[in-house]
């Protein structure tokens, strides 16, 4: 029986963070766990309005058959705003897929072979690490500072010992910590991805919830050796359950990635990605984005003033210019498992700084909340009783 | 530059297929090449008042995270169905893919190391074919005859000679040749399973569209040890643009199978489950698909009808009873790749032999027709015309 899976397979296990999902049917538990929206800014009239036109007039587009790359005007849109962001040029070319997870998979299986070295930030984001484990790649994570990925860890610990094939960050708004890297270390990253050669892959599905602060250029548009996979998303701007996700890469990977796509599930739904293309070409999706914005800008800022008022002076914790999350670390020594459990006993929960690192087997003392999926008396309630539970336990 | 890929995606390309399709943006081709549904039967009205509906309703739902499994409902009516045709258990249950194949596409994953022999009926369908080379497996093609799977020569030249890990037939209504496997067969095959330890990889997107004959029953539904993951799909039914499809196996694979899937894809778009379910529930599935099969019955007896008056008498093809596809063998020695060149010049088109062959760089005679999506007087007219293209490479 220990021959019946794929040595990729044989010791992976789902994610932690879904088993935290399970536990937490309970209404009653204030989860700061997940990674969700707000469902407050869904447009469920406009796309009610949206979906139903599309069966009427265009019917057979939306049921049959799509392509791989996915539906062309929608890829169009998306390459157009990222050529005004300034992440890829007019001659760079954008692909569908179901899901930003979707690019993580696909780019390990075009580049990754089995015991490949590739790099993530420690912590990193739970479905990235479990998509690498699912490939059997050795990973190697490297600790985010203030500024983002500590380079000269990277150099010195990494890049001189061993030889590196892909590199994973998430660096706006960094899941989970919040963080994003500077510009300096952005440019840097890509000399030492020159000098060593290795690929990164770039994940910002956050990007576009900024909400202080300036914006700093992507990873991407600086890259002149085509080193750089760049993903994005309509999860966090538009909705996940959509699962409308894209990636732009140099054509010879991007065309490798699509023949794995057309292999694992033909093409991303075509519905979903006129339902896409019509909100945000009739509706304004720069407005819609805004009021995301506006909405996650108060919760964040909610949260860190519970926090400033009610933590205990040694939580040392982030304060994100945007996305969805941020980090807390304790003092070490402190069992973050524990504090979970006795957190969801007290009706409280949120991500366990484990669950974000290479090596899960270890007790951390941090810890992931996200914002953007609970009510302001749910921050506030929330944030007390977990302050309450770490005092607690010291 | 030549280790820039994964071993796996080193030597992948396009299916012969998807660069047909590009071929075939000539509006004038009359094209028997796809294995799509027809629109005359997609239900776009009641989509489109369901769609409206959902949104308003329960869009909270739709467009939010889902959990991986699928939507407990749509999972729920699926085994249903599942248990009510003898495939599987009450004990049993089912997960919801984002199309049919994604299952072969997990199950690879799971099960698969490279260089693993996976077995293949010989033509097979180019989606599965194209998913085992991206995980590096050696493909071994065994002959269909007319009752399936040529089983003395799987026994005999693969079986006894090497390690097999995986079987994979599409038992009913096969893509491409449109034969259904006996039910000696299929027990005797589960026979062999148990002998050789290999699992089966079983799917029928197509045992819904049976116009003619008696239901075989399925292996999945006599397999006693655990061997079968069973592989369906709303594809051909409702809407391959949906994208839903579906499998069950045994928990233990069933478990990894979903884990593999978070990764690839986190969930299937909640609100194409939520269509899908609403769909048949709300109306008459069963009604329904006697509509396509009304509609492909009569679709595949003109072809044939149309075939036997103009096809030269050396032409042998299959006449199914079910599903999308038949097949025709020319005399050895026919070029199947020269006369679809010939083809698309003279505006006709079809799957080539080739592309559905474990060996696609040698030359085969035999090509594969879809008579699901042509109207009827193109189906007159492009066979009329294919005829006088295989007369003239006489």
């Amino acid at each position: 029986m220990s021959e019946l899976f794929a040595k990729r397979a044989a010791d992976l296990s789902g994610s932690a963070i879904r088993a935290t999902f399970k536990l937490l049917a309970d209404p009653e538990i204030i989860s700061f766990a997940g990674g969700a929206p707000s469902p407050e800014v869904f447009p469920k009239k406009e796309l009610a309005a949206i979906s139903e036109a599309i069966f009427l007039e265009k019917g057979n587009l939306a049921l049959q058959y799509g392509i791989t790359e996915g539906y062309d005007p929608l890829r169009e849109f998306v390459k157009a705003r990222l050529v005004k962001q300034g992440v890829i040029g007019e001659s760079e070319s954008v692909v569908i897929t179901t899901g930003g997870q979707q690019v993580i998979d696909l780019i390990t299986k075009v580049l990754v072979n089995d015991g490949d070295v590739v790099v993530v930030e420690s912590p990193s984001f739970v479905g990235g690490l479990n998509c690498f484990r699912s490939y059997n790649a050795e990973m190697i994570g490297v600790p985010v500072d203030k500024d983002g990925m500590n380079l000269e860890y990277l150099e010195n610990e990494v890049l001189k010992k061993c030889k590196v094939k892909l590199l994973y960050t998430i660096a706006t708004f960094q899941n989970p910590t919040g963080i994003t890297m500077s510009l300096e270390k952005r440019k840097e990253l890509l000399e030492l991805a020159s000098k060593y050669d290795f690929y990164i892959l770039e994940d910002n599905p956050y990007c576009e919830l900024r909400y202080r602060g300036e914006a700093v250029a992507a990873i991407k548009s600086m890259d002149e050796e085509g080193r750089v996979i760049y993903a994005g998303s309509f999860s966090k701007t538009l909705s996940p359950g959509l699962r409308i996700g894209f990636f732009s890469a140099r054509s010879e990977i991007l065309e490798k990635m699509v023949v794995c796509k057309q292999v694992t599930d033909v093409h991303t739904p075509v519905l979903n990605q006129l339902i896409c293309y019509d909100f945000v070409t009739k509706y304004d999706y720069d407005a819609h984005i805004k009021k995301s914005c506006d909405l996650y800008g108060h919760k964040s800022a909610l949260m860190l003033q519970c926090m400033d008022e009610y933590f205990p002076s040694y939580c040392d914790y982030t304060r994100p210019e945007g996305g969805l999350f941020l980090w807390c670390n304790l003092p070490e020594g402190f069992d973050g498992d524990a504090l979970f459990k006795k957190g969801v006993e007290n009706k409280v929960a949120f991500v366990t700084g484990s669950s974000c690192m290479v090596d899960q087997s270890k007790k951390y003392p941090c810890f992931r909340l996200n914002f953007s999926n609970s009510s302001d008396e749910n921050i506030k309630k929330g944030i007390s009783i977990l302050a309450d539970v770490i005092k607690s336990m010291e």
